[in-house]
């Protein structure tokens, strides 16, 4: 049997925290392989192992193959055809879009671009139907953005309940993982014995980035969602994994029951055989405690949407607890599975 | 000029985490002595300082008064005339009875007795009329009763909004600090690096509690207040102070600018010079990052309600952040406020 | 190729937290099966799951074959030969001396039977040399003991020191994890922004546990070794990982270099194909602030004995920091070791 | 009465960390008066309440007089004649050096000018016999400083035993707070859950700062204390507050109770009635598990070294816990404690 070729990807921002968690999860990817890691001009030149000295920050050693390789600048003359993006939002907008006006596939984790018209935000369990909109782009190649970490734990469980019970209104409020921050990101001193309930610009992200996620693409463009919805953000000290409680009103009455149901239910991926994908994107704890992100966040993973405490909220008729891993399925896995489905809809080539 | 003499007090459950605090707090009180501490069977006989040997918890050392008192066990011939009732639920109910069967004025931080129907539940700025209540115990003494610590710093908040504008429901999360959960409380595995979205019967208590609290008292009876409400109640890993972000609708439908006037003028206490009452029960920061409990339970020694990001909510109207000392203003700092307040009020004896 | 039945295993205190590491990492064992889980009066009766419903704290699921377990109580009619010990001090002395006459092989982490004089206190990459002691205790089976969680950190660096260099005196500073005192263990009031500079009865562990483990075994005895030993332990707000400054003397005077590779070349177990042996018992890390257990203590899944920091100390000539996984390698895992040792020595039988 | 005038005195690095502790502390001293307030070019112009907008850490709030003080730059042209600096070593050397050139009296938190020859290196309590040293420094104003936060704790609990007992060597291990990182500091994400075995430059000041501390002024000159030093230096997840563990020999062999006589009955300022001197500079705690930072750290509002566990080590002779507190005792404190012996000796004029 002949061994397929793997597709050849670099990593933009690839020293920075978003940048080490893609090249932690494409170690022994079955379909990609790294070929390209680029940061800013202080770090190219240097080896990859050089550049991150210090600040290789995974529980996992620098894959062997990557180790070696030089880093480069952000310029799209970099061999690989597709590009994962983990740059800062000062300066991915331009870059990703020099990346995807020169031919390469853009798979994205900044704000830049995910409320373009022709962008697709996507989550591949909410809306993979959204991914023809690239052919929209007026580019040799295209950009695919991922959703803000907090957003995407609560919109997986969002998709299902949308599709079968219609949604109304939604009031959530945050307790966010101190690695959503970057690096450094939040300073000790302003979060050991502390909560910060502001997160700049998140309550807006999750309120308008959901809408989109849950809309549905009628003649080439997006029509967004006709849902409320209200964040409060928050940090904590939790090293991984957003924990949200979530308040909603439905527009059929199910049972709790029947939410559990077709939550566990959930699985559009199913038959894809996507290799990032969970076997099961959707997990009801029924212990009262849970999730927790420390017990919790690694299922499936990292990849899972962890949901417990589903019960009646006396004001908007529904309640619950969503957990989920911010820096795998909130950013660089979820990129990864964009990439993914993307490949299995014949959108990468060949 | 003749100096008062002061009023005994005993502290029950002297020995625990609210019993601890309610000793700190009570140091040179120009109103209320300490004569008795009592606790269980197996501290009694000791001194006060050789029964908290390794499990005094507060930063000030055990008040030099204190310190020698022979722990008595928590039988109703103490010698004093109010006391303060750190007890544990388990025993609080049956002997803070017994207690005011025998005369005592009983202040009581425990859950047990707050929804009696001739027991106010109380603090002191949001429902001192219901004081006269104590009138219809049939006991010698009364017991008066404080609410849970979370909610309290929320109904602080609610108290002016309902007096003002009219609530009509209220969707409230928790971040709960781990000195609510007493001594040993919140095993430290389960907590670092980790939030817990469950805490065993509190979202029940915040959603009866504060019907009855902004409720009316009619006939003798307390109507409870007609407000929608849900509490999801999370521990986090903070020492001190219970944040809590609260989605809210009126009404009326007042500007942000009206209800921060309000809040900064609600004082229903001035002109009491209670010694335990703060100058600004509700502090309004502007900060968009605030409040925090690390920067900001300690307004006014503990005893403020300190609000901040107050703005538009989506959904219910309004949303604002609560900040409240849960060990102070949410537990021994109410009772002792609640005891001054009765005290104002004749209700101490003469 | 025939394939070889799985030795039978018993857990005894199988829901506790040093039972559930045994249960989580003998899953898949290719030596070992768990045939019986065992526990105290109260879970006896009830499967395993339900004996552990809402405390197993492991970030991995319960083994599908141990779930539906019946638990057992502690009592030496187990279907096993071989049994693993988390028991609590407090019980573990006479129960795992039951055990041991009734023919059982027992491997305990307990630190009742340490110290006796026929019982070997091991860790296989330190003193393999001591499991002949077992022959002399006049029971049908034996009891082969590890040592407490932060001796075991430090000996197996102190080791190839003292087998190539001779140690003369150790001065060690611990900041030990919470993980090690159990569950509910440290309370998360005493440790959130603190450090308690006392652990009971540990240092002394340290102190004798030590010389017992690097002496030598001559006439059926194990003979102390002479070296001086000074232990100061705390506990600090880490969840896994005890982190170990070291200073030490030596008779002879290595260069750094000479003391690195040693380390590094450190591997007595080469060659025995123990399953859960690590490949790099030492990995001595170059980089000035390392090891840190968040990052470091997962090498080598747990069993590695880290090593940084290894420099010229002012007084006692060298100086390093030590981190050992005190859950893993200092408990659970070093048994599991300990009993494939004895496996391949022949003294399980067949 | 007459009131004397106060002594007017500037902030140098007024709105960093430790230039926020000096605004704190001097809040109502009755000696000194804060005229001036000193930062960068970025903040120079804004009243001080903008300049540390969202940035003021502190948990009491802004003396109301410093609020509104427009913030200059460093330039040795403020009204006032003592400044306190709390400088960042990558500017404070050339800035200080400044300030005594043009006359005023510096006192000094920061590391650059500690070694200096004609400069005091200086713990009021330690060696105030060193103040003189300031006549021959050839500038019209003087520069004193105090140590690094990890060297006062040690050094104060070192200065009796190197009086009573004389000290030949001492091993040190440090677990120090985060706060001592300044801000941003210490990047949450590193600490949380982890330990980090190294901070830069901190064991060679340590190892050099106490040989000056503890030496003699002997013709002008500091003659170095004869002492072998050895530091491990650690930072934890505590928010203020160095515990350190020491171990070390003495010339003489004193009794446990020998030692903490001499430790309790130490106060060389006693009778000078400086404002800001602990009346008890070194506590000793019999509680077997103090002193601990959390419940310790505030003695003597943050001015005492606190010590516990005195016993014999069995390498070095002794060994103890010390406990202080490193953003007042070990910073601003210090410094202004300085000050105040300054003037107490005459060196601040008239």
């Amino acid at each position: 049997m002949k061994k397929m070729a793997k597709i050849k990807v670099g990593i933009l921002g690839a020293t920075g925290t978003v940048g080490q968690r893609f090249i932690q999860l494409l170690e022994n990817h079955p379909w990609f392989e790294i070929t390209e890691v680029a940061a800013s001009e202080k770090s190219a030149g240097q080896t990859y192992e050089q550049a991150v000295a210090g600040r290789w920050l995974q529980t996992t050693p620098i894959p062997a193959n990557v180790k070696k390789l030089k880093v480069k600048e952000c310029k799209s003359n970099l061999n690989c055809t597709v590009v994962f993006s983990g740059l800062d939002a000062t300066v991915a907008g331009e870059i990703e879009a020099a990346f995807a006006d020169a031919g390469y596939k853009v798979f994205s984790n900044a704000k830049n671009h995910r409320m373009d018209n022709h962008v697709p935000l996507m989550i591949p369990e909410v809306n993979a139907s959204h991914a023809p909109l690239i052919k929209s782009q007026k580019r040799k190649g295209f950009i695919v953005t991922n959703p803000n970490c907090t957003t995407i734990g609560m919109v997986m469980a969002l998709a299902p309940l949308q599709k079968e019970f219609g949604i109304t209104s939604v009031i959530m409020t945050s307790m966010q993982a101190i690695s959503g921050a970057g690096y450094p990101g939040v300073a000790s001193i302003d979060i050991v014995d502390n909560v910060i309930p502001f997160i700049g610009g998140e309550e807006e992200k999750v309120q308008t980035e959901t809408l989109k996620l849950l809309g549905t693409l009628e003649k080439g463009k997006v029509k967004p969602a006709e849902i409320t919805i209200s964040a409060h953000c928050n940090r904590v000290a939790v090293i991984d994994g957003h924990t949200e409680t979530v308040s909603f009103s439905l527009k059929k009455k199910p049972s709790i029951e029947e939410i559990k149901r077709t939550f566990s239910n959930y699985n559009p991926l199913r038959g894809l055989n996507l290799p990032s994908a969970p076997a099961h994107p959707i997990i009801v704890l029924e212990e009262q405690n849970r999730p927790q992100p420390k017990l919790d966040r690694n299922l499936e993973k990292g990849m899972a949407c962890v949901i417990g405490r589903i019960r009646k909220d006396e004001v908007l008729g529904y309640k619950m607890v969503v957990l989920s891993h911010n820096t795998i399925r909130g950013a660089a896995g979820c990129s990864i599975l964009n990439a993914e489905l993307m490949k299995a809809k014949g959108f990468l080539g060949e």
